[in-house]
């Protein structure tokens, strides 16, 4: 199979952004491995720069303009981490970033891109303004477009996270990451089956935005439809960069319920005394429920980020 | 001056728990850099095993033990981290453990004391009848009393957080932990100057539970009066051991107040994605309220522990 994405350009990417991300550290847990019956390695993307993996990817990407292109600066949509990570990705480089946010995000997550130093546009929160705002901005600035996940450069960058997994832990039987847009796990994906194609990846998702689990049985890209569940950085659809690396690649994507997820997220910060947040324990979720045999596996967790909002936890 | 404790203690301390305890992690944030103006190295003993630098002491003490007495177990008053210390330590050497509570003590602490396997015994929360309480059992079981901090086998094991941090980072201008009883205090201060005489130690002390700042200047050991702060470890006064090694070696003890205590302690969580319960969080609170002038210097400071009731957050 031939990708948009090669695993040559993880280990391109790896070299761009390691003046810049941390290699984050993998750590483990004897209580959560007695409860699941398996050896896990946390991979903390929850201590990455900007508190997620999603800035591997936008430094890739910002990294990989020309001078030219930088010049003019980089515009995304997003209301979450991926907003973050390019503008801290883009103020990086000396560029200008130019953000364009639903209206109704909140004020933190506005706040925290500001104080990046990137231009925001706010518009209606449906996908449609986005869309416009973005042209817009293009358009009149010049911009280059960094789409959250369905960029081939953004791909590669959010694979460096699993090569850097599978360099520190050999021997892992199976690598488990989220799956939203499927950026994270098509990148990981590459990296996994490139460095050791005996490993299994699994993808885990919320069972109330179960539009990869349907758009894999479909055979095409199913839109999310009025997904709901606490993991909000795994609401949006695969992309059609996505879609056809997590076909080939991926060996299974399995559903859990909202109460695993906010349990499993619990349960990592009173026993590992650790933040992650919703949409990062969804894997673990899955193993703790035992929604898949993996009895004295040797397994690899993506803790995708760790943002949340102090205020308003679930429990 | 000659110490109930010397460094050798605690080198024999860092050989006797090595296979039980872990090597602790060392994290930095470059935001919390920026805000203090100095370079910071946190020791994470909230990762430690029970969640606090408490299992060192405990460990250090029970395998100090010959096999006889060790054979009739360990008996001690505690209702936080040193309980569930001893506890864990008793069962990892497979030796009873004997630990007497209040019967006021949160239900989660009594269950996670229960879940490693102790024999509790509750008593009224006084002073008095906590004492009587482990006479007790000690004439019952002939079982050795190991004190939460005035124990020089304890102070030794606490000694090894501090001998690693200065271990994994060369060249500390400064080394901060909270003091309550002191034990962690006193074995830093006996690691740090050892390894590093021109070192300072400095110590962080909620204003609502001042004792060992007005201690130390009165020359003699001054009991917590009604102490009241949401540091819960930093309750009690200090011992005639920890005393005059803190006396000694302790360069200056700095108070702090309970709002600075708090947002300290969110903004770990906040911007390291690391569970700190707020006793770890008193020396950061005095470097974010500039209570000492530590301009430019390369300071450790030892998170102490992890473990707070999610369900009763101060934020």
């Amino acid at each position: 199979m031939s990708f948009s994405v090669q695993f040559e350009d993880i280990e391109d990417a790896a070299r761009r952004i390691k003046p810049y991300a941390h290699r984050t550290p993998v750590l483990t847990c004897s209580e959560l491995n007695d409860r699941c019956g398996a050896e896990l390695f946390f991979k903390c993307e929850n201590f990455q720069k900007i508190g997620a993996f999603k800035f591997r990817g936008a430094t890739n990407a910002v990294f990989s303009l020309s001078d030219e292109e930088a010049e003019r600066g980089v515009v995304t949509h997003s209301s979450g981490n991926h907003a973050q990570a390019l503008a801290l990705a883009a103020r990086t480089r000396g560029i200008p970033a130019y953000i364009v946010m639903p209206d109704n995000a909140p004020q933190i997550k506005k706040d925290a891109v500001a104080g990046y130093g990137a231009e925001i546009t706010y518009c209606p929160p449906t996908q449609k303004d986005r869309e416009s705002s973005c042209t817009a901005l293009m358009e009149r600035t010049g911009a280059e477009m960094i789409h959250p996940y369905n960029d081939a450069r953004v791909i590669a960058g959010q694979g460096t996270a699993a090569k850097e997994l599978m360099e520190d832990v050999p021997g892992l039987d199976m690598v488990m990451t989220p799956v939203g847009g499927g950026g994270l796990l098509s990148g990981t994906a590459l990296s996994v089956k490139a460095m050791s194609p005996d490993t299994r990846v699994i993808a885990a998702e919320p069972a109330g935005a179960d539009d990869a689990y349907r758009s894999i049985k479909a055979g095409h890209i199913l839109p999310s439809e009025n997904p709901s569940t606490i993991a909000d950085g795994l609401l949006t659809s695969l992309g059609d960069l996505t879609f056809p690396i997590i076909r080939e690649l991926v060996d299974e994507i399995i559903l859990v319920d909202e109460v695993a997820i906010v349990s499993a997220m619990h349960l990592v910060w009173e026993r590992m005394k650790v933040v992650i947040e919703p949409s990062a324990a969804v894997p673990l979720a899955v193993l703790l429920e035992k929604n898949l045999p993996v009895d004295g596996l040797k397994i690899g967790v993506v803790f995708s980020g760790g943002n949340v909002d102090l205020s308003r936890l679930p429990f």
